[in-house]
């Protein structure tokens, strides 16, 4: 029973036949009229306008966010569990040319104005010190955690206050919306996100993640920086026919919210065995080795956060009676 | 009716079964039982050991190849028309951090030992001078022209003779195959090319392309570098199911023969028009302005190459109809 | 008798002088009153605001002011035989991470507005090209010849026409200011040159060229890059003394004079066997390879441009009877 | 009176002498006699064959360094204090064009095998994760407390046992050998050092470190890089110049001895205020702001490491008086 990670799911049928539907031949790269429908796509979601590019990874996506924000001397402030510091290999590193991520902390992998102050008094002034000229948050949290729209908005002003550019790491951030009940515009750029990862694949897509930008200074750059980085596909029709799909009918949010209600049960289930409040897709679950062990046994898949901690992934196909099976199981250690 | 690009051609039927047929959840990036499949079919396919992966374009296949061949302060000798050189956006500087390329002259696009030891010999030694470290060429060429198996290891005797690694860029490997009649090996390993980027976007795919080592030391360093660059995507298995299903029953070679007839027809009908040898899938055609816009004016889209020339591009779905409403017409100009 | 290249003459007493007694414990870095006046002492030579910046090389010099200009999809326009493109070990795509040189022809290694407009016309359109966003010329020239204020202004208005940053390369600019009797600002700034690499180093310095920003809004960058590149030395100090001390008396002027007047002589000698005119302190003769050897057994050192070509370059230090003795020689070839 | 840093101390005399003894033309670059004679200078010093070349700050040696030994997706290990982290504004980043730094801790800014290999421990395995391939130790350490040979011989066991080549940024190397007593080699190489920067600059030199390299597979790529980085002056023999005269007769070792001495009586003065061990030419002391201004006020330059910290600085040239001036103020504090 799969809960290793939302990143395996399959292809939502809705995003299968867009992409079927999209197979007549167009112009390449982003000249099709799907790609050239997405900035009034999101737009329209969004409430403003906006500039929407697709992209085959949330890497991708983040890297050339930051890379359209700091120079290469520069560096980004995000926090020390972020993705962008921790699972990308260095990626944002090599989109822009050596800027350095600065690592601040928080509870649940969410960064405070306080913590992001306390980090950026630290930072030198002068030519020998990188400065700090971005800020990069996650939303939902590596901790599964939620910024609120008054987070989102407090980070804003802090971004501001110091003359930093505001980028989110949204690889779930249908979740994160599902979970808040409010617009995606409050959960990002109302609260002033310049440009967002919005991602796509773990909730239904198959390769296209969407990178929204709410700031257009920084969309020419990244035009080229996409094609520079072989991230401009010939086919990308077929990238935008999976985006629009999600975005018809709100099958993003309909999708994240049936992975939140499956987390939701199991974290009913793990109780005061939580490490962190279940606000999107991901239960962090305290479990022994042997724990861990007997629920393997019994057939679930899972990832070990850390020798005493369990991550169980649910995803928009997780199917009842498994996710039923998963809590019966954690409320039997 | 569609001559401009085979990059915008549909996905085939059978690639799209194959996709739809991964649809079960599975380990992600490359831990999927399709994408560990890859090896071993290129191997077989090339009858000899190789390590094959995916990646999205045929942009990033050339420069990771590249990436793994030079250092920084290294230099690539290539034909002045190539691809990497004049249509990426100067990717290969991006992927190799700053790697010069070296541009010699050919006929038709192609290289010859003769154009490329002239070249060479005009770059300096010592240390203001990049060093050349490495050759690639492109099978097809720019000009739809083929390197024959003998030229091929001509190239190859040469990278020998001077320290340098051998790259193909194959956008078209499998017309130049089709073409040629003889194995894959043939046409690129068997005469020397350690690292080939071979193409299944243009031939019926959808958005991936195989990069095919045959030098293992470069295999490493590119696991992280694919990583790096946001290339190494999450559902890497519907990459993995596209060119499986290009390999099965040699459905590449077929879908390029037929590419290759269409263009032959229209080279037919070309006459002493043609600026070079149909040899591939692209018709390069003498037209004026006028002759342009009356050919535009009766439905045909091809691509202007320069002043005096027109490009005519066929693909695996060119219909039969089409392509002798445009030979008529090219005999009537 | 030493005509290899100015790059190995002695330093100058008044350089030496002027070093010594900057010996004083100062603030480090540039943070001394020497590095300090810096700006005001350039800013009066040419007669208008400007920054200015010691580094240790020209090839630092002409990279920090390149970086300045371009980001790293994008190009610089420059002579095909520019240093920057043949000297500088890639030293262009390192300092920018990866943009492109793009080669324009010109007689006596000078550009002219036609030839960097043929170029320019070449240079597709789209994300697959690199946009050229710079133009680098050299004052004097690779071929020892000058741009004429004329000459500058002409190439500053193409750059305005086509939105291109203007970077001069002046690692023999002294000579090129000798050869023309003109202000400094007459053969750089007032025709449009933005940052300028004014070299000392060939010139009676040690270890010093100036890095002239005319153009403010390059300048912070620019802080940060030197340091960065490990171009912020500690003793700057030293530096900035060699600087000043050959500004003053217009001690650059004279040195270059000398230089000037020496090559005059050679060339006068040399008659027509001369490859380029004789405007700086190159001097370009056509000689056999047994000419060669011929003079180098008489005690000449000079350097073989090509296989026809000899260059002899003269210096501040040129002695009278050395330059006489070649005169004579070439007299008698 | 000046205890603000060694990097802005006068040059020794003996180096000004080497320098002008160096006036006469000579091949440029490095293809001098004084920089040929480097290698031999350095191995007969450590008593083992190793390359060195002269840049010009401790920045370009550090980081020339790490790029001869990490690829640009791979990671150095230092420690949290050290140089190339805190302050050389991501200049690592440059050189090795985005590889990372990872972070260990230590008493006395100096890592131990056990905080080492906790560090290493949290790294992850796999493509998403820069792998650790380098380890950089800084002698003496940003505390100015020094490795003794026993112990750089277990950073280099441990290096050893995890595939780490093996770095040290000898800034204070001079300091660190007068400190310890023993050879050069003990302090460096005999314990596994593969590269060393070793300082002159803070030591009585004007603008030359030596990068020295006792692993032969580093030099070539180092002698690109340096040109690349604009860091081969052409006047190459004037560093050569500097480092030899230090070399001779033992003059870095002599100034170091004087330096160390004079922060010795400090350290005697400041007695329990004393932060960390004084092992070289730094001495951190405990006060408070108060106490900082009156001794300010009383002539004393010094650096404010942290609102409760000052750090004094002696050198080559520090006048006795003045030492037992600032001895006696502090006694008195």
């Amino acid at each position: 029973m799969p809960f290793m990670s939302d990143n395996a799911a399959p292809v939502h049928p809705a995003v299968w036949a867009a992409m079927q539907a999209a197979d007549a031949p167009q112009p390449p790269y982003d000249g099709d009229n799907l790609s050239a429908a997405m900035d009034d796509a999101f737009s329209a979601l969004f409430g403003r306008p906006c500039a929407a590019m697709w992209v085959a990874s949330g890497t991708a996506a983040n890297c050339l966010a930051l890379a359209a924000m700091v120079r290469p001397y520069e560096a980004v402030l995000c926090h020390e569990l972020a993705h962008i510091e921790r699972d990308e290999c260095g990626a944002p590193g090599f989109f822009t040319h050596g800027a350095k991520l600065v690592l601040a902390g928080g509870d649940h992998a969410k960064m405070t104005p306080q913590t992001a102050r306390d980090r950026l008094a630290r930072v030198g002034v002068g030519v020998e010190h990188t400065p700090v000229t971005a800020l990069s948050i996650t939303q939902a949290s590596e901790a599964g955690c939620v910024y609120s729209p008054g987070e989102v908005a407090a980070m804003g002003a802090f971004a501001r206050e110091k003359g930093l550019r505001f980028h989110m790491d949204g690889a779930r951030f249908a979740n994160a919306v599902a979970h808040l009940g409010c617009s995606p515009a409050a959960a990002s750029c109302e609260g002033g996100v310049e440009a967002l990862s919005f991602g796509f694949v773990k909730n239904g897509g198959m390769g296209a993640e969407a990178l929204i930008f709410f700031a257009p200074d920084m969309v020419e750059a990244t035009r080229y920086n996409r094609k520079r980085a072989g991230h401009l596909q010939s086919k990308g029709r077929y990238l935008a026919a999976q985006i629009l799909a999600m975005l018809k009918g709100d099958l993003w949010l309909d999708n994240a919210r049936r992975a939140n209600a499956a987390a939701a049960e199991i974290a009913a289930a793990a109780g005061d065995r939580l490490i962190h409040p279940v606000e999107a897709n991901e239960v962090f679950v305290a479990l022994s080795a042997g724990e861990r062990a007997a629920l393997r046994g019994a057939g679930f898949a899972f990832y070990d956060w850390d020798e005493a901690t369990a991550r169980f992934v649910t995803a928009w196909n997780s199917e009842e009676a498994e996710v039923m099976a998963l809590a019966k199981a954690l409320r039997g250690v």
